[in-house]
């Protein structure tokens, strides 16, 4: 039997759950975007939320639901990246303790982040098996609730909430695309559509340099193993076993983007949108540019994933990035 | 006597003319900036608003409000920023002419800008006399509409639905903050402020290096022929006897900001709250930083200008800039 899935009325309930402590994030448009891919694009611009990416949706519901008892023990979870962020902001508003596993290779500036928020950070060996490990040890050591950055049924109910909040903003649509790592958010996005709008196309972007998702879905069975090499760090993890059966019970159809795309996407969203957007944030729209043949004249949600990145170092600068672009617009024309 | 300036009744026409066209931009938080300042900030993204600039909104308040016959001659307006390009999609919106009198020593993707929107260049010796001359020149021909960047109360009006839109927003406020240079947006903002509440205190924030607005407001003469010499190549033009008179009417404070605090600001805009503002855009909370402790404690709304920047020249990788930021804490804790 397939590992549980959250339904809509847990999307319900974690929007309800969240809405004191997340930010409703603004719907963008523009003229010059929908130009680009030859769609109509609303993008929901989760950049802008707490912590600076959606990932505060999931961590919030997942913290906001645990009983004063368990809450009252701390949670724990295992992330170099903007959950271990969102875990942080989430124990910090409920005031509970947070314990986050994080590789020894991690930058610094991750680690600022997560103690900045009030968390314990703990260094591991960057292997999934000594993350594990760790995780195990604080669970031991402090009964902390283990929150994962993906495969937990709050996270997906939570991430899907996004989702949710874009058809209630802009109302139907034809099509909703969100990256795909782990599947948290896809997965999420899938439910909330599906369960709003059986008709609703769902699409997933991914680096064609980290495809996991698009292989275990082509082939039918979940691909484990491959190894990501991608500019978009945020994309690197794999499917599990629930969110590779939610994607497939939804008929998810996943396209691919390059780097040299992944980068173009991102300096379209800062030029014409005014958006700083990670590369991850900006591979939904990188794959809706390559694979514009597959969604011409849709009315399309893209769901901008998150905005935190090294303003000291993008990636347009790197000689292997430098790529013609049009000339600054200026915004949404 | 002064020469006329608009009142709400004239905000409320233009805020309601320019409504099919323009974009509601959004009003973000961000708690990591709130305590930069010690103060509650309410930001208007302007940075948002079609041609990435509040200058659309005085531009198409001016098109929109000319008689069909006056409108079939066409416009014509000098700026080698913002306006030109505002004016070109404003004209386009309503299927008119625009020509935009532009210096010859302008960045080439400026005229690229306008000239996408479908307007006619005219290029010109860079002073003063030389614009106006090639305005009137464009008049003589062709009969088109002067549209002032500043020195016209339908420019004036429209600039003012920014502020007015943000206290729709957001309900009451302490006071208000918008950049000046020409006194365009100041004046309005101004305008706006006092009519929907008499108590709320306006702030201009002003290049200590470009300070005309502020040297005038303090000696109560309108002070001309001051050089410029700031980051903010938005902010480098004169008030108007007309929008020097309103902003004295008003009693308008100018806040000072340094170079170098403009550029922490920019750079804390886009860290904190992952937004792309031009140096322009971010002289109003730079001016706040600076002089946080006039403001302490009150519920401020911040217009955030504009956002139209060389996404290959970036203010802090120069050299001269280059100064210590706090890590990237990850957009709005």
């Amino acid at each position: 039997m397939d590992p549980a899935a959250p339904k809509l009325e847990d999307v319900h309930a974690a929007a309800a759950r969240i809405a004191p402590h997340a930010v409703r994030t603004p719907v963008l448009r523009s003229a010059a975007l929908d130009a680009e891919v030859g769609a109509q694009l609303h993008f929901k611009c989760e950049n802008l939320q707490r912590g600076g990416a959606f990932k505060f949706r999931g961590a919030c519901n997942a913290v906001m639901s645990l009983d004063a008892a368990t809450a009252a023990r701390g949670v724990v979870t295992q992330s170099s990246g903007n959950h271990g962020t969102a875990i942080a902001i989430a124990a910090r508003v409920r005031g509970i303790a947070a314990h986050v596993v994080v590789p020894r290779n991690a930058p610094a500036i991750k680690l600022a982040q997560i103690r900045e928020q009030g968390a314990r950070v703990i260094l591991c060996e960057p292997t999934l098996a000594a993350r594990d490990a760790a995780c195990a040890a604080v669970q031991a050591e402090t009964g902390a609730e283990l929150v994962h950055p993906y495969d937990d049924v709050r996270v997906i109910a939570g991430q899907a909430t996004a989702a949710y909040e874009l058809v209630e903003q802009v109302g139907a649509l034809d099509a909703v695309i969100a990256p795909v790592s782990g599947g948290g958010l896809l997965s999420g996005t899938a439910i909330a559509a599906h369960g709003l709008d059986a008709a609703l196309r769902v699409f997933g972007g991914e680096p064609a340099q980290a495809a996991d998702a698009h292989e275990s879905l082509r082939r039918g069975i979940l691909v484990t193993g491959m190894t990501p090499d991608t500019i978009a760090d945020g994309l690197r993890a794999q499917l599990s076993a629930r969110t590779f059966g939610i994607l497939r019970a939804h008929a998810v159809e996943v396209l691919l983007a390059s780097e040299d795309e992944i980068v173009y996407a991102m300096r379209l969203i800062w030029d014409r949108l005014k958006l700083v957007v990670e590369p991850s944030g900006a591979v939904a729209l990188a794959a809706l540019i390559a694979g514009h043949e597959r969604v011409a004249g849709l009315r399309i949600g893209v769901i901008l994933s998150g905005g935190n990145v090294d303003l000291d170092r993008l990636p347009w600068q790197e000689p292997r990035f430098r790529r013609a672009l049009p000339p600054t617009a200026g915004g949404i024309a």
